[in-house]
């Protein structure tokens, strides 16, 4: 597609936008920009790290920012680009314009299994050797890929999407547009036993898992269901992989999860919390809106709204960096107070 | 169901226990004290920090600890209540009764595929596509859930049950009620290589995984088997999702492992051992019985039977909250030390 | 089949190979050294901890290093040995000669599902119930396990093996005798999403995941493809159970990820590099050949070739061994200090 059909799925290019076309080359792909070629399109973010690539770069057009001698510089580069204020955004939307989803058909692969009491709303795809089981209800639109497993007392709302071997247990609730991975499991039992002189007796695990509009879960995520109420997962929240959400957590909307997260049964988030990779959070701590979370921070208790904590156990990031830079000179502290001790002695 | 008869269902209830039926309400279902409604069954312990809600709970009937101005306040709030040593055992009795477990019928799914060679028990579900390799021993009441693959030489004794896109890898041997829950992996080849001058040359893992009785493992949690020998669950022992046990590791009787636990080659641990979530340990290391590991920990070398350890590398908990409360005062600590030796100098 | 035989299976042994073939015992099995009975067969290496066990092995021959003192225990003992330079290398292959891998037939299950436009290259098996996407290219001896879903546009050189319930999604392509096991996920997109005033929005992910020659993957590992451009792991590279690659990654060839590891999207790894169990490695970190990180430890920003690197941030290794055990003297530490203080003031 030409650079110049290309604008015309940007959202935020106007009339008015900055822009060059050049010779309005044909764009076949993207790329990043220190390593685009040749008919590809690339982008480029205000005080990005990447700015020097521009001089160099090989692809054929960039999205840039509002900056006026990175705009002139492309132009004498001979690049085709034009200007916006969120250049990564348009970029996601050009990708969206250059590899548009191939959404599969709507049907039901006759090697599918599904039960005679399941609800199948209008476009539905489901694929080869997925089961759907008892009083399921799969809304209008969903695609449930090869392998997919539901078990019974399963609803989905409209347009879900369910990949390849993932499992969702009985009671499992999807809002609007959720995305489930590869081998990600939602409503699995809660991981609760009571201790008694004979052993570990298990808590039946009757609650339910809740994914409100819009969550996606990456593969081989876990979130399981509660012995009683509900594990909640707020709009818009986004999960990556190998991430384990514990019975009763709840999340509130927009939040985002990074892989290999463990959060801990009865644990609160707030709106728009995000979890760097690794980081556990422990049974029943609360964490406030907006707040942060470095990777493989450990949290107990509660974080207030808005803070960026690190560590194990976590403290307010800045304290934590600090700390950390004393911790690698511990050694010569160790030996600075022995001579200390030694000259008062 | 109402109240009273509710309470034929609790092993600990006898004709001594005391109890205040009220009004023997019709209860449907259970929650959180702090959550319940109409028509619910809560539970409170001893000590716990939910006490408070007794006063505010909407629920209709609680299990009470054996404490009597517990019991009396419940009477003046006109709650149905019985009292017992163990509120929450009990609570887990209840919740078998209100939600009873329905399991599979008995059969073999037509689309399951199953080896001749294959001995399948009497009771036994096999659901949707299932696979069961050759010389698989299915023993008698075992549910496979849809999707389960069961390579070849795999033997589950009475009562198991294997969630959906569970696979169990040759010469995997289960105990009686073992549970296996949805993209766990039992049984896979060790990682086990030599490094040669030409690269990695891979390790043949030819030995086994053995559940013990009543081992219950969880969601994408992996259990690999070893070059020679085996890996061996205790019976009784409890792992969550996403815990990786490498090969050759042994644990003993009533263990619990959260999630996201990882377990290197040939690691032993005794009975009764607690891990909490993201606990690591390494290869070859020993922990003794009852020994307790708390969240992210990382243990080497040996841990005692009955410590409590934390961090990494694991020290004694009560040293290691100390020196966590010391090393947020790192920053003060190093200030004060750079006074004192200009003093000096 | 007798030691003298299994001799021959040994690629290291020739007729200058030091030996003791005794009564030419018949070899059933292998086991380690301290645990080993009559019939198997055991190995010893230099240095190490099971030296003493020789003294009392059960086994009835054993791969020794070139060492004489124990080479005349061992005739002393009446065990079969043959010393050779690599006892642990001559054991796997002794392992192999043990226990042939048995090979599945050749053929395509009736229940798998194979799209017409795939091509399946020759003596490849596909077991029940798989699933071959669009466009897919098997190549010559590939085994695909039951349950494997291939998405569109999937290629596999020959020789590969992809085990039960593993998915390869869009893109993916493996290069000769790659190994995935049971719940990998290959190619699944990347965690990118765009902040906006509505919410997030996802960064589509139109790259691809390369695997070269030789890479393994353990269960449920999650390699992701990235928005643009590749995600490459290189050849000979040994991936453990529940690691998560993110969108972008490249390493070099042979290195080792052990179980749990986290590399966030963009980070560079050279050859040979080694990450021990449950390390973090961030967004765009790079790691150079050989380097070494101990577990739990968590990398930012750049490791140089060879280094040995532990803790979080990860500092050098003997620092950080001797910053830990300064740690763990912090109380102590803190109360000289106060003493130091009141002297002074």
């Amino acid at each position: 597609m030409r650079f110049s059909s290309l604008l015309s799925h940007l959202s935020a290019v106007d009339a008015a936008s900055p822009r060059h076309l050049g010779s309005d080359p044909e764009i076949h792909g993207a790329q990043a920009i220190d390593l685009a070629g040749e008919g590809q399109l690339c982008f480029l973010e205000s005080g990005s790290g990447l700015t020097a690539a521009l001089a160099e770069t090989g692809g054929s057009a960039v999205l840039l920012p509002c900056d006026e001698p990175l705009q002139q510089q492309a132009t004498e580069r001979g690049l085709a680009w034009v200007a916006l204020k969120d250049p990564r955004l348009a970029f996601a939307e050009a990708l969206d314009a250059l590899h548009p989803r191939v959404r599969p058909q709507p049907g039901i692969h006759p090697t599918a299994v599904i039960d005679p009491s399941a609800r199948i709303g209008a476009g539905v795809h489901v694929g080869a050797h997925a089961v759907v089981g008892a009083a399921a209800v799969i809304g209008d639109g969903c695609i449930l890929h090869p392998g997919v497993v539901l078990y019974h007392d399963v609803q989905l709302a409209e347009g879900c999407e369910v990949h390849a071997q993932a499992v969702l247990q009985p009671g499992s609730r999807l809002g609007r547009g959720c995305v489930v991975h590869s081998g990600a499991v939602i409503g699995s039992e809660g991981f609760g036993f009571v201790p008694t002189s004979s052993g570990w007796r298990k808590m039946p695990q009757t609650g339910q898992v809740v994914l409100e509009d819009g969550v996606e879960v990456g593969c081989g995520s876990t979130i399981d269901r509660p012995s009683v109420g509900e594990t909640r997962i707020g709009a818009d929240t986004k999960i990556d992989n190998l991430v384990h959400i514990g019975h009763g957590v709840t999340t509130g909307r927009g939040c985002a999860l990074a892989a290999q997260v463990g959060i801990a049964g009865g644990a609160r988030l707030g709106n728009g919390v995000i979890l760097a990779g690794q980081v556990g959070v422990a049974n029943r701590a609360t964490i406030g809106d907006r707040a942060i979370a470095s990777s493989k921070s450990g949290i107990h208790g509660e974080v207030a709204a808005g803070e960026v904590v690190s560590g194990y156990p976590a403290i307010p990031n800045r304290l934590w960096l600090r700390c950390s830079a004393a911790f690698n000179k511990l050694p010569e502290m160790a030996r600075t107070l022995r001579k200390l001790q030694a000259a008062q002695d």
